[in-house]
């Protein structure tokens, strides 16, 4: 018996078998985090998510400043996409036989830098040497106002799509890596200080791409600027590529969308190939918002420096459809990472 | 370079980096479980715990569903330990590529059962598949009153150290397996409804080592009355053997201890090599704490059908002891199972 065709029908799966009881469950399995109730007046978000050398990142590309940066990001970005604030984190990490200290201590180096900046404390976790690949998996504990939080299930029919930042920034990025291997010791690009996570304010350089990459920065305040202002009324990130994310977002929220080719970002150093990266290229941990027709007047056109950029509109029919350079729309088929795709 | 001489050696590089600001931290690494204040009035309890395949378990010998129940038993024992009631569990699991369909059914089936059974809900996760070993890593959040929580830190020289259960089952029962590989499905011991973490009551037989191996139960309602009762002044779950990890709760504690080999529970089924696992094995899930003497009246001598026994006592001296069958003292070395120790 084969495994799960997708990773959206595993989901489903587990979504049936999970506990539907009341026991504060207001978000579970599905969407970016899970947001429990605890005691009255607080809302904990919680999310858990891997990185997995071979998988998320290889030691020949990536310093292990990055794997850390990146291992933390990733659920940080869910908990940006709720809107919440982040609080505690736990690091889970199986090295393999071949880790040294030195790597260990870089890694947590890049992991901690970005905890500090985003007011999060290292709390705890698990730690053990295997034969294998290194595996990390990094929880973040967050919290969010009582029936507050920026699900994926409210967006509704006529509804405005807007993406920040540049999507395919991350995948350009590790193309361009890929011509370039790093220094043994990480050179490559550092963190330093603030400017770890500084905004890509300037169109899209090649070191800005390579940025994107390697120092992905979570959109924390930019979901908690959409959840305090009422702008938006479904969120998500996108980690697996807009074409994947946006149809388990509309999924979610049981309608369909249109995105016009035209208005995605485009980078200054032109690329032929660009579309593609913009539309399935995955590890942007951008947001993927959905705001009302009545509040897309109150959406700015940029935030902290970062571009939001309207690209389309849900529908009512449950596909979702792309117009593309041409002026002609067809479908827009998911192709951004499904780890339960045979390649 | 090499990589950290020891686990120990880890976790206090660790401590030191990671954040000691006042995050509403109560309890951080290093303890079971982090303790944390969200709002008023509740605490917030993390834990997470990895499984991976070929360091806790094969596929070879564990049916599907034991490597389900004791993925969430480990997280789920660190609960129990600190007196807090779990609630909720994520779960990150990267399968290898020769995972089935049906052996992640009846992992979840083994996981959800238990989860079931402690009043846990599964609320959210991530998944991948790779080319190496299946990784697994479980987080349980769970909940505490204020102040309350039963921490490694609190044992003083003349409290009586306490131990639940047949430290060693689970040791043994692995030695018993390993005699026995199970049925492909896992039909050797299968969790059947309530019966899956039913206690121990009898003296350990073959069949109870098994089980405690392949199903352990956590202390979850022990660890409650110790709290609800407050009989302890410290407490732990045993992970990685007496020997180790009483040894990390005398560090906690700034105190040493001394055991009595005659007063470790023994089995029914005679082996001349009971006392090293008893001592040194691993995997037991049981409680370890202390009481202060005040309080030693107060202790029954059994919990729901599980043995307390009263072992040995802690010490001002901080070395760990062990008064052997012959009424010799000795030093008692860690033996137990360490991730950064060289083999």
């Amino acid at each position: 018996m084969a495994l799960f065709d997708t990773e959206n029908e595993f989901i489903e799966w587990l979504r049936t078998r999970a506990s539907r009881r009341n026991h504060g469950i207001k978000a579970g399995v599905g969407d970016d985090a899970a947001v429990l109730a605890f005691g009255p007046g607080q809302e904990v978000l919680l999310k858990s998510d891997m990185s997995i050398e071979g998988v998320h990142f290889t030691t020949g590309l990536h310093p292990p400043t990055s794997v850390g940066h990146r291992a933390l990001a990733r659920p940080l970005s869910d908990i940006a996409a709720m809107g919440g604030t982040p609080k505690f984190a736990l690091v889970a990490i199986s090295l393999s036989a071949h880790t040294t200290r030195s790597w260990l201590e870089s890694f947590y180096d890049g992991l901690l830098a970005l905890a500090v900046q985003s007011g999060v404390a290292l709390v705890g976790g698990d730690t053990a040497v295997v034969s294998g690949a290194i595996t990390i998996d990094v929880v973040v504990a967050g919290e969010v106002g009582p029936g507050t939080a920026l699900l994926r299930s409210g967006a509704r029919p006529g509804d405005a799509v807007y993406i920040s930042g540049w999507p395919g920034a991350s995948a350009m990025g590790l193309q361009l890596i890929v011509g370039r291997p790093h220094h043994p010791r990480g050179s490559l690009i550092r963190p330093r200080g603030k400017s770890t996570t500084a905004p890509v304010r300037a169109p899209l350089t090649t070191r800005h791409a390579i940025h994107a990459h390697l120092y992905p920065e979570p959109r924390l305040a930019l979901g908690r600027y959409l959840l305090e202002h009422r702008l938006a009324s479904a969120a998500m990130d996108i980690s697996d590529g807009i074409s994947t994310d946006l149809g388990r977002l509309a999924a979610a929220s049981g309608v369909g969308a249109i995105i016009r080719q035209g208005c995605l970002p485009k980078p200054e150093i032109g690329r032929p190939d660009w579309t593609p990266l913009a539309l399935h290229g995955g590890e942007d941990y951008e947001l993927l918002f959905t705001v009302s027709p009545d509040k897309v007047p109150l959406v700015p056109r940029t935030f902290q420096g970062v571009p939001l950029n309207r690209i389309g509109e849900m529908t009512k029919s449950k596909r979702l459809r792309l117009v593309g350079s041409d002026g002609k729309e067809r479908d827009l088929e998911p192709a951004g990472y499904d780890h339960f795709r045979k390649t």
